[in-house]
């Protein structure tokens, strides 16, 4: 499979998602600014996805600079960084990877900035490798949450085209699935960018593990039905009190999830966790363009010229639906992630 | 407006609703078996609109006929009502209209064919207006439930476009707003078919009544933020019991307004109600085709071709979510219907 994100030949390619799974392009970014715009216009995106391909626009831009003295060159660096972080404002781990980038380059002042720079891509690039081992290790945990036969409702993608590679929450079926459990996913479509049905089924198919796609709104009746055994979501980010921001449609899930007695759990690194921020009612929820609604992927309209609309993009799940919270550290009732990863 | 369906020069003609709202077209149905397609295909879709649509087809196939005496006439009548019959399986009104159009003709053995014909186009007329006054009346009842400033969830169409004219659901949003309360419609879209994007969006603002279109994904979240007063929906089957057969998706919306304490009301006409039908576990669920699913109004493909799909067309929601059935003899309890529609 075509990696989500990797550095290459001294640019950064992205797998565009936008278009998937119609057409499988690579987008090659040769300066910061195409990165951020690749984030701001979803080309690439989930959560852990944003943070690794913001770190490589940081060592991407690093690249570009000429400023030869480190007062200079960490200025324009501080530019790169803002300009980067502006691009969506809800998922942490874009904030948490640019903040390691700046880190990192104030860890080299008195370098030669050739070395810096070398260094910063070297640190982009630890930060995608530590994300697949962080999700295989999550794998490895949240798989034990799975029994044989049983059919696990997902909502959004948050899978290898999530990640760097394998996965939060489809690295935990992916762990399942390679134990020989016969499992079964119902990918809910995700209105309105439809992840779940371009991505989840589509890199669920790559994989050869079995996948139904249904609509958001069957979920219930679903549940009602006996059919889903079990939730697992990603999370775009996770206050200190639990509290779970994903993409719009989780809490209903969350909701549901409870109504039935089904367990629903989310899987993230730890770079998702937000301890600075109290609650989910402290996470900026971001709003996007009506016209995402009032058509479906850039297609003809389906709703009357000029309706109003509403598109949040995420909402916030009180840690009371949340059933456990799968780390690469282990699994953790959301309510102990404030003294487990204190830092 | 253009009407949902009427009958016009000896045709049976239908605003065609699956190109709503982009066109805006009349179909002429000049035969019963164009009347039938137009239902399977929902062209026209909506319990009491289908309702009236098969009786108009009745009646348009009694015309066409040339058999002179009564039992060819009433065999070959019977085929027109089995062929009209197994278009949809759900929606009880279909049913329902199709056996009062055979009651009629049956109390009509003995008259001359032609006169036969003109009365079971007199009894189809019938059909069609009393549907319309019905809905008024429903409006009257459930409009006292509403109060003013409001924000009201609809899910699918139950509106002039799902009846004869003026609405079941909508109906009863047109009387509050007729009596001056400044409420707002928030109207989920509807997936799979978006009957919610392009009917309710659009009928509502050719009413200039105001309305706000989400995805299905959203309305947990505007819940919990208290935007939310009411949910109201139509229904394409009630059992004795009070369990309501609706649009995929009603069941999820009524779980999640109890988890929210906010009331969940149905409305329907006594067409919608089926008293031989002693529980939801007995309607049966239609199972549409999955492309409604992997594309968008027949537009291109928005999932991996090949993919897994489950696509059933209904839901059900047991009689303990439902506050209360808006009805045109008044607003009643589930449990009450029983006695209140013992015929």
């Amino acid at each position: 499979m075509i990696p989500t994100v990797e550095w290459r030949d001294g640019t950064v390619r992205l797998l565009d998602q936008s278009r998937l799974p119609e057409q499988v392009e690579v987008l090659v970014c040769r300066d910061y600014e195409t990165v951020a715009r690749a984030i701001r216009e979803m080309k690439v995106r989930g959560a852990p996805a944003i943070g690794v391909t913001a770190a490589l626009g940081v060592a991407l831009g690093a690249q570009s600079l000429a400023e030869a003295r480190y007062e200079e060159f960490a200025k324009a660096m501080m530019g790169i960084c803002d300009h980067l972080a502006a691009t969506r404002p809800t998922a942490v781990n874009l904030f948490w990877a640019i903040e390691r980038m700046k880190r990192a380059l104030a860890g080299l002042r008195g370098e030669p900035v050739a070395v810096i720079k070398r260094r910063l891509l070297d640190e982009a690039q630890r930060i995608l490798e530590e994300d697949i081992a962080m999700n295989k290790a999550m794998g490895r945990h949240g798989a034990e949450l799975i029994r044989d036969g049983q059919t696990i409702l997902t909502h959004c993608n948050a899978g290898a085209l999530a990640t760097a590679g394998y996965g939060t929450a489809l690295g935990v079926v992916r762990a399942a699935w390679e134990q020989g459990k016969k499992i079964r996913v119902l990918a809910d479509e995700t209105r309105p960018v439809l992840q779940g049905a371009r991505l989840t089924a589509w890199e669920l198919m790559q994989d050869k593990i079995p996948v139904t796609l249904i609509t958001d709104s069957m979920a219930g009746a679903l549940m009602r039905q006996g059919r889903i055994h079990l939730c697992l979501v990603g999370a775009d980010r996770i206050a200190a009190n639990g509290d779970v921001a994903n993409k719009i449609g989780t809490y209903s899930v969350a909701v549901l999830a409870k109504a039935h007695g089904i367990p629903f759990y989310v899987a993230a690194p730890h770079s998702t966790i937000d301890l600075a921020t109290r609650s989910g009612e402290e996470i900026p929820i971001e709003q996007r363009a009506p016209q995402e609604v009032t058509s479906v992927c850039g297609g003809a309209p389906v709703a009357p010229l000029g309706v109003d609309v509403l598109n949040p993009a995420f909402d916030v799940t009180p840690a009371e639906y949340v059933t456990a919270i799968i780390t690469e550290r282990g699994v953790f009732k959301p309510h102990e992630l404030a003294t487990r990863f204190r830092s």
